[in-house]
């Protein structure tokens, strides 16, 4: 038996390693196969590969590139031939299986996790994405920890960081874990590099979003410290192991920190600092930003004042402020139930199961499954379809 | 012949020394007179007093003061005879007119002006105070720099500034005298007078209101720096010599620093600063507020950053900045003309004169000053009547 050309044996293998999951049946194998694929094969934000994968699933619009259809038959009413040529010839060169392969390989040797759209683990604010979300995502780190950025705040700030900004960053990100927060951040130096280490410290959950492959620490001299968050917190990259940083993926890889997270907070920003990207990101997804002021005599202050004064960020001066402006101070309700979790993961995106097999794989009564699943049905996760269940890939906000 | 009751020889002569102004007749000297005792028997901001006075003008409001009308006769359909009686019990243990005379005589001992409503260089900003405009400004100081104020940035801020705090005013206020801006404060220690020393040490003009009388400068440690003001800029008070600041009158005083300036900028305020107050008086005068940021850590500038995130105040981190809320970084047009100040020079708020009259008082043509008076009364500035022309008292903003 093969698999877009490789011994299926060894694709089950090896995406069964990357998932930590041996119930995968083979849809699901060759789902999440495809979809580990497409994290190498697409740049990070390709609007047409979600279009695509959304139209067929990812094994299918995969299989479309081995089979080598041309651009006329995969141009829908939402994508044209000549959008659907330019992808293809984006796409071609980098094609390779085999090479997949050797991205899972690594990923095994480096303890990382594939994570897929209607994961449990799969971050809900991604969804604030649309077409533009990660095909996939690469962690390290434990479950707990990326479960933690359903509550989470971003951190950043610029790497010419001064002393002021790191202090503010450190009180900001221990005061943020004391409130129940996650920080999330880029791992660069500076602000980011302080939000992580402070929330470390503080015995929080931290999650690092790299512009390169979870196995090529970036950059090199926070090497020890990725080290720890990888162990404590979560690395995490939408781009297969051995990808390199680039300045494209560094832009991409910001959207990933501003969606993620209920808020972005920029500590200290030059005039033209990174940071503001991740503001903007924060923006575009509708999640509210934060500045925090400093001395105007300060450069690396200057950014956080234009985002204040161009009505971009909302001051903010404490944690308190920073805990309010990611909506409140108290804890909200966990967003999923043990229900929720379980029939969710007792669900495939593209193999259809009925309500006996799905209260089977729960472990779940038969009645719990029914109301749950009605339930998941009423909020578009999923839908009941000719020959049982399914769960929908990657949910859209409306 | 008397007036209220004293030798009108006497008051006359008091009161052309105090305006520098010989040709003032019966009635403008009456009026005057009137409006210097008033500076003392209301407090500032005293609604009733302004009320009153619109209505009858400041000398016949104060003869019935002295004929001790009752309140049932001072009632309009604008103030009711409780008002009106609780007023005179304010007002009544202050009146006495020949105290008044003392407050001239100190006024001239000390070169200081007495300035009333219509004056050419009675402040404009003051019409946005409505029923709580000044009734009278004392003032010490050129007139070139009274004039000034018609073109002027309030900065205010802490007593107990920082030496951050200190600097970014120090640049503020000689960045926005070169931008030909005159500077308005309140003459405390920290930001007030770092902004009235700049301002002088960069030959710009500058205005300190003051909460007691003119001839008493407070703070003690100021008296210096006052009097380089009163030599170079202005220092004005609405209360008549010899008054003691007290907690109201430092209040009241902010509105008066708040109304006559384009914008007021808050330069570090703590949490409860009463540079807060003069932020709102300009909030509530319909002039832009600015505060500047700073260090989160630093107590003075806590009121700043609420100021900013409170939606009260705009950030502002430059004179550029500064000089953009105060109306675009161009001098604005004169706001008055040569005729316009001569002609209304020439008339009288209760004497009705005629265009012969007032022609030959300007040094117009009669053409002239029938076209300047057309123009002043459309915009509601002076009035026909059955013998002659008027002008208004304090000007009301719509």
């Amino acid at each position: 038996m093969t698999m877009f050309g490789l011994k299926e044996a060894e694709v089950a293998q090896l995406v069964r390693a990357a998932t930590l999951d041996d119930d995968l049946d083979r849809d699901e194998i060759e789902a999440r196969f495809a979809r580990a694929a497409w994290s190498g094969i697409a740049e990070p934000g390709d609007a047409v590969a979600n279009l695509l994968i959304d139209e067929r699933g990812p094994a299918r619009a995969l299989a479309a590139l081995v089979d080598g259809l041309p651009a006329a038959d995969l141009a829908t009413p939402y994508l044209s031939e000549a959008d659907a040529q330019q992808a293809l010839d984006r796409w071609m060169p980098r094609l390779a299986p085999p090479v997949v392969l050797q991205w899972l390989r690594q990923a095994a040797r480096h303890g990382a996790r594939l994570r897929v759209p209607g994961d449990p683990l799969w971050p809900a604010g991604f969804a604030a994405l649309g077409d533009h979300a990660p095909l996939a995502l690469w962690t390290r780190g434990p479950d707990e920890a990326l479960a933690a950025l359903e509550r989470s705040v971003a951190l950043v700030g610029a790497r010419a960081a001064t002393g002021y900004g790191e202090h503010v960053t450190m009180e900001a990100s221990a005061g943020l874990v004391d409130r129940g927060f996650a920080i999330v951040s880029g791992a660069a130096y500076g602000i980011d590099g302080m939000a992580h280490r402070a929330a470390l410290a503080s015995r929080g959950h931290t999650v690092a979003f790299l512009a390169g492959g979870v196995d090529r620490f970036y950059p090199s001299g926070h090497d020890a410290l990725l080290t720890r968050i990888a162990e404590h917190g979560i690395v995490a990259s939408e781009l297969p192991c051995g990808s390199a940083p680039t300045r494209w993926r560094f832009l991409q890889r910001n959207r990933l920190i501003a969606a993620s997270s209920l808020a972005t907070v920029v500590l200290e920003a030059g005039w033209r600092s990174g940071s503001l990207n991740t503001a903007a990101h924060a923006c575009d997804a509708g999640r509210p930003v934060g500045a925090v002021p400093g001395p105007v005599t300060s450069a690396a202050s200057a950014g956080c004042h234009r985002l204040i004064r161009d009505g971009k960020a909302e001051l903010v001066t404490t944690a308190d402020e920073m805990a309010a402006l990611a909506g409140g101070p108290e804890p909200e309700e966990p967003q999923y139930t043990r229900e929720h979790t379980r029939v969710l993961d007792a669900l495939s995106v593209t193999a259809q199961r009925t309500v006996d097999t799905i209260a089977a794989r729960a472990g779940l009564t038969v009645a719990q499954t029914q109301s749950e699943l009605a339930r998941l049905e009423v909020e578009g996760i999923v839908r009941e379809r000719e020959r049982g269940w399914t769960k929908r890939g990657a949910p859209r906000e409306p």
